[in-house]
């Protein structure tokens, strides 16, 4: 991607592209960077310093929490023209938690220097504006994950997780784990694997390594949330 | 409270107040009231019309989550000079959620109303700024509820409460029901009377009628997250 290029991918994709003055514009191009990730690498670890500003310009990325216990929760996916600012948590005193940022698949990315960004945020207003905006998407989709694990019950997430899974790829046969599966919703594999198998004897899927059939959805459609 | 009392709390907390023009200023003071609420009175449901930004004089409030069969999660408690902004999501496009907003103890609180604030953050840089790390502040806060439901046990978050009671009273008997203890940790009140129980078994709490007796704060905080 040329320099020409990235202007115009910005002029689409951030409202608040009018808003730059000249110099704002040259070093938002300067501070960007285009970054490739293979599938199952990390942008962004909860360990490591933090990476900026992430626009998916191509593939699909998960943020997620981890805990001590290599316990994992996905907080939200990014696809196509999303954008990741937790990802920049580090010169936001008021954003105390470090997620992780995943690639799901293979993905390439624009990543937007965390310091000169929040510099940009905290002298123009639309461009704060934005972000505010941004992070309030963030906590929506945050309790949104709360609420399904606190008031559903692990097999209505399950049937909700697989049926989102089908209408993303649009194929009744799932090319994932149990293991992905439980990292997703932040539970374990061996219980995610007796509730599949539960799933098997109930006529719903088909179990076979790696791959998750729907045999038959509108049995899953009833299970969901 | 009379208009310059008000004018000085706001002097005093309002981390803005010297970026206000005299006219915001002025409107500032006229779209606040003072609001008082008995103990168990909610200031704002997910189902009414949002109430305001509440800023606490006095008490206590908890804000929460309910599902539709009435079971709640607490997403935070807030006390004196605290400020709550979820409670006037209806606003802003990008809060999906609707909180409920609940007296814990008799409080007295300034709402500012929801328009007007926002009015004021879309116009003012410094206030906007101020808005976004309360924005942020609470998504912290939601990402330690989730991180706590997700990763640690019931018995854990229970201790937890317990404790927190215990500090935050300075006595070692908690006036509390285990509807209420269900209510703040997102359970349901038999798992966590199963659970009181079994702490009473180990001789760590005594059980009577609306209170638990810590006996053996040392053990119970050995089972602290």
């Amino acid at each position: 991607m040329t320099e020409k290029e990235l202007e115009l991918y910005f002029k689409d994709n951030l409202s608040f592209y009018d808003n730059l003055s000249e110099i704002e514009l040259k070093n938002l191009l300067s501070c960007s960077s285009i970054q490739y990730y293979k599938k199952g690498e990390l942008l962004n670890s909860k360990n490591s310093t933090c990476t900026g500003i992430v626009l998916v310009l191509s593939g699909q990325l998960r943020s997620f929490m981890s805990s001590n216990t290599s316990r994992e929760i996905t907080l939200f996916n990014l696809f196509e023209r999303d954008i990741c600012v937790l990802s920049s948590s580090c010169v936001y005193p008021n954003l105390t938690y470090d997620v992780n940022l995943e690639a799901v698949k293979d993905s390439s990315v624009i990543i937007i220097d965390s310091k000169f960004f929040k510099e940009l945020t905290t002298n123009n207003l639309k461009i704060q504006s934005f972000f505010l905006n941004l992070i309030q998407d963030k906590l929506s989709e945050v309790m949104w994950v709360l609420e399904q694990v606190v008031f559903f019950n692990l097999e209505n997430r399950v049937a909700n997780f697989l049926l989102e899974e089908y209408y993303l790829n649009d194929s009744l046969e799932i090319n994932i784990t149990h293991d992905f599966i439980a990292n997703n919703l932040g539970s374990a594999r061996e219980v995610i694997s007796r509730l599949l198998k539960r799933f098997e004897n109930n006529d719903i899927v088909k179990l076979s390594r790696g791959t998750i059939k729907i045999t038959d959805i509108e049995k899953l459609k009833s299970l969901k949330i």
